[in-house]
């Protein structure tokens, strides 16, 4: 029992966090069980129950089903849960209508080969990519809505009200999701794929300032107590592609709120994102000469590190303020002149490695450095792209 | 009508390519069709009907959500749905007969007021990483099956024969979906997994091979006209993360077949994947050095082009036998071998850039080749610790 009690605290413990972390994820769980008693209480509701008899119970289903985090997913499953449903109905009462002129004894087998050619060829329609990424469950709901049409209506000769039974109790729990999705506290997926890629952009930003500081640190300063954080929070940029194209495909269901209109650019959003990438992989090569023990000659530091330090910050100031852009959708003039300053800042780098100052010294000594500066000036050249993109 | 024609052409051939490029898919959907036609076979018996009415429906439902590509993503789907069925259909029991005590009025109150708490505490459970990652589906069944039974309950009384032929159906339906699935040619995630973390390995090494060519070739070779597909093929290794991760939650689900046991170590594969991710930074980096255009010294290239060579391809062949061993599950002894000598080559080109041969040479010209040859050194580096891991 003990153990069983300390298993229940971290439980706890471990919800409260998820919950502290981010408590749009509590008012989600709230939603769902609102829109949930909304619709039963739909069922309770005399006129309702005698209209739609057991099947008002698919209402509750579509509730479970299509309820979701974002609006934009929500909407999405809403939207094509109807139309499938719709389309499916259709269908499914003309494949009765079909088979019911072959007899009492083709009928099941007519039935059942119609059953089994959109199963699969549906199904095979849900592999190609562009369909999969926005009608895959619209397709699915064709395929499950035609299927039970089509074979209940063997057993029930009312074949046209129980296509529009399923077409209207699916259209309410629909509905009720949506409202609910939208008008208590909606959770916008467009804000949020804004608001990750301008953060991921930060994280390069704030790794960027947290890198000068740790590799120009000479021996003397000993063991810093910074926090090292900086060096695990751009670590998530470089995996991040999958739930941005995800992101991006749901905030096309969005209407139009707040400072988004309906046709916002997604996709630029996913190109800012992929050369955010991309400097993120400069960036991990970086990293990975802070790992490295070796110490630099004292005298090449004290060569390189001005520019170098000036390169960072100002690469650094960029990519927030590029974040700030992509946050407030506005385009401060500043940017350009801090792309500027790290372009000159670049060249001048790149001019003193021209003239070959450090011919004395170990070559093996060198190349991490020099492989440092080097990275970074591509990584002004990426913060240049961003910024044309943004 | 002309632009119709078209389209129709277009999309005929893309579905030929689709089917073509994996013919598992066709077969997929041809098992879904039989799937369906097998269960609406079911409905189409009289004794089926007589024991669960318009219910039996349900059956057809469960087979269409159930049945997926995968034998895991299947059998983890349907056992997901049947206990949450079981769990869900017993407390609803439950639940009614504690709001049955009530009385008349107060019954559907505290009906909706369970649907609601139980709504919300699920849909809050979900938002838990490790339980989502395998128990998202059955949580939701738990939902769903839960408000049906309470709601349903509330105008049929006998609310036990409800619960039960929603577990029959339900069960029925799994049953079908993973039977047809894993007798009628099976996919199996695992082996999918496995074949993802070695052709990963393997686009690495033949980029190294690709690189080795392209990098070591003089100006006067001329354009080389080899397809340059090595360059692209890495590319979805920085990527594949996620769908690792998914595919290794599904393998968990599957029973042992061929050389798998039920409780393959499916986690080493995503630590393979890291490191193998990890090498493939290191090559973007390298990659990166071919684009520039700047040419390498004559002099620099030919002192350390032997080492390099060696390198690239002692990690090269590290790299496709690692693979190879990933594939066949058993460990080539010559994998030792070609990681020492691919470590001597590493030790040579470092020993020859500690003596500093270059000095007179503009500096800025050897950099991207110390840097490409650091690089080099890198991935050696990374090779070994994938080869421990394997």
């Amino acid at each position: 029992p003990k153990k069983l009690v300390a298993k229940v605290v971290e439980a706890a413990r471990k919800a409260k966090k998820l919950g502290q972390d981010d408590p749009r994820k509590i008012i989600h769980s709230l939603k769902v069980g609102l829109a949930l008693a909304l619709v039963s209480l739909f069922y309770y509701c005399r006129p309702l129950y005698d209209a739609f008899g057991v099947n008002a119970t698919w209402a509750v289903l579509t509730v479970v089903v299509v309820f979701e985090f974002y609006v934009g997913a929500t909407l999405g499953r809403g939207l094509n849960r109807i139309f499938a449903t719709m389309a499916a109905g259709a269908l499914g009462v003309k494949a009765h209508d079909l088979a019911s002129l072959s007899g009492e004894k083709g009928e099941p087998v007519l039935l059942g080969f119609f059953v089994f050619l959109i199963g699969a060829a549906f199904t095979f329609l849900r592999f190609f990519p562009e369909i999969k990424a926005r009608y895959d469950y619209g397709l699915m709901i064709f395929i499950l809505t035609f299927s039970l049409v089509t074979v209940s209506s063997y057993r029930e000769d009312e074949v046209l009200v129980f296509a529009h039974q399923r077409l209207s109790t699916v259209a309410i729990g629909s509905c009720i999701s949506v409202i609910v999705c939208i008008f208590i506290c909606p959770v916008w997926v467009g804000e949020d794929l804004q608001n990750l890629v301008a953060v991921n952009i930060e994280k390069l930003g704030s790794f960027l300032e947290g890198f000068g500081v740790e590799y120009f640190k000479t021996a003397e300063d000993g063991q810093s107590n910074d926090d090292k954080s900086f060096r695990e929070g751009y670590k998530s940029v470089l995996s991040s592609k999958t739930s941005e194209e995800s992101m991006a495909n749901l905030a096309r269901w969005e209407p139009c709120h707040g400072r988004f209109r309906f046709r916002h650019p997604w996709k630029q959003y996913l190109i800012i994102a992929t050369l955010t990438r991309q400097c993120a992989y400069n960036i991990e090569a970086l990293n990975s000469f802070l790992n490295s023990k070796m110490q630099m000659p004292i005298k090449m530091r004290s060569k390189i590190q001005d520019p170098c330090t000036k390169i960072i910050s100002e690469a650094g100031q960029t990519l927030n303020e590029l974040a700030n852009a992509i946050k407030t959708m506005t385009r401060p003039s500043s940017v350009d002149s801090h792309i500027e300053n790290s372009k000159t800042a670049a060249d001048n780098l790149k001019a003193l490695l021209h003239t070959g100052l450090f011919e004395e010294t170990d070559l093996l000594e060198i190349i991490p450095s020099a492989a440092v500066a080097s990275l970074l000036i591509d990584i002004v050249t990426c913060t240049e792209k961003i910024s044309e993109a943004v």
